[in-house]
């Protein structure tokens, strides 16, 4: 018999990795509130069911991937939750970007109700989801992993094993948030100042991605503004809620953040200004006095 | 015979990029004010002079590869200078770090004494040098490329042609400056919270390495950090300087920079703190109330 595995979440993430579950070989029970998303991936050989409670009871292993806290809490203790399907002894993979506290918290408010937990924020995009790709960050006792061990190597490329605790994963997730976030923005700084100068746009992508001042991030969100081309992959509005998460964390042991904590407003212009929907890189719309480059005909 | 080039200035860079040159075939009049330096870069095949007139009097193309545009000015202009020996159409090729407009002005200067000039800014550190391959953002007339290309084929890996006007290439490299000083800064907010949250250093630079997280300089500078070894390959105090650049140089437009004000705000607070002679790296030491790793035993 195929082992069973419950995924919450079907977004630009949720889905790649269940698409990846289904691929290695696991029966996939998955929930998302989209009816046309569901029927997609029941198209590709995964299982609808009606609620996060009615997923949970179908498998051992929970792995939610929603938006925020907010969402997490919700499907997991909400009304028809995960909880409310989930047999004593199985594990809840956390797969969202949040406050580590926060994370450390619902570990034990599972192990009171007598499940297991790991902290596991993700990172890699949509397209490594859906190629099984992903880096997974992390943390939870011997007992959840041993049970969520063959569900992680199929969803990811590699897996950080980040210590016991929960609250480990989460941390080098929040990390990592700022790093991004300071990116992003530093790039569309520099892109900005360059243009302002009446360099090209395009030299300055060719230079600065085979100099020291490469990026993860300039190297793979600059195009998007060489093209005119701010759908969203990943929207402003998620960097303010992230770099928000990361001065949460840092500010709970007043530790000061300056470039995090300038980057947060410099998203936050660009979303005051109407761009929270667009891609990150619509951050670089904040510069004044500069003419971005636009679609070709 | 071989072709002779003039290299002034022989530090960390321009005696990687000297012995290149020598490597490659050339006959190179290397000057610089440190005896023993110019002693050890003959017993390596290259000529000793004894001013930057006497360097420049032996070869038609003259590199230049001091720190900033005070030195560069002095080189060039001043008592023994390189244009008192140099011939009428010769060539100087700039490498240093300088605002484009003392860049665009030196051009000018020079072809009022009917000498050639190509903006050079040089990136890739010492290692680099040494092996050949360190990356030139150049521009400059076709004169100019005409004379000294074969001798920037010896010395970099991959040279920049941003156009015919001198400030193209300087300015392309203050945009990396931007980035690479920018970078450094976060690299050590992100550490710094990490050791702050109780992670393992080594764990976050190995995560952050193979996530999105990951610049150029994260995985060149933190490796320092780890090894608590701030010995300056680039000193705090470089940052100083070249952020400075960066920001006179949007002033000069009234554009706008967050993230570079704060980070070079960063740098003056190590600086001040005592560290401006220590690895860029030690801007790390600013945020308080962590234990940095130490010197294994």
């Amino acid at each position: 018999m195929k082992k069973q595995v419950a995924v919450i979440g079907l977004g630009s993430m949720g889905l790649g990795m269940a698409q990846s579950l289904v691929r290695a070989g696991f029966e996939v029970h998955a929930f998302d509130v989209r009816p046309a998303v569901l029927a997609h991936f029941v198209s590709q050989g995964g299982h609808a069911t009606r609620s996060p409670a009615d997923a949970a009871s179908k498998a051992q292993v929970v792995v939610s991937v929603v938006v925020n806290s907010a969402q997490t809490d919700s499907v997991l203790f909400g009304d028809q939750g995960a909880l409310q399907g989930m047999q004593a002894g199985s594990v809840f993979v956390m797969c969202s970007t949040v406050a580590p506290e926060y994370s450390i918290g619902l570990e034990k408010r599972l192990l009171e109700h007598g499940m297991l937990y790991l902290d596991a924020p993700i990172s890699g995009g949509a397209a490594k989801a859906a190629s099984g790709e992903i880096t997974m960050m992390t943390s939870g006792s011997a007992q959840a992993y041993a049970m969520v061990d063959p569900f992680l190597e199929a969803m990811a490329a590699k897996v950080y094993r980040l210590g016991a605790q929960a609250g480990l994963g989460s941390k080098v997730k929040i990390v990592n948030q700022l790093l991004a976030g300071v990116h992003i923005a530093a790039a569309a700084e520099a892109m900005a100042l360059g243009i302002r100068e009446g360099l090209d746009p395009a030299a300055i992508y060719e230079v600065i991605t085979h100099s020291a001042g490469n990026s993860w991030m300039f190297e793979n969100r600059m195009p998007h503004v060489l093209d005119d081309d701010y759908t969203a992959r990943s929207a402003v509005d998620i960097f303010v809620k992230d770099l928000g998460l990361v001065l949460d964390t840092a500010q709970a042991s007043k530790f000061p953040l300056p470039l995090t904590a300038t980057a947060r407003q410099m998203y936050m212009q660009a979303s005051s200004a109407g761009f929270g929907g667009q891609d990150d890189a619509a951050v670089i719309k904040i510069f004044p006095g500069i003419t971005l480059p636009t679609k070709k005909a």
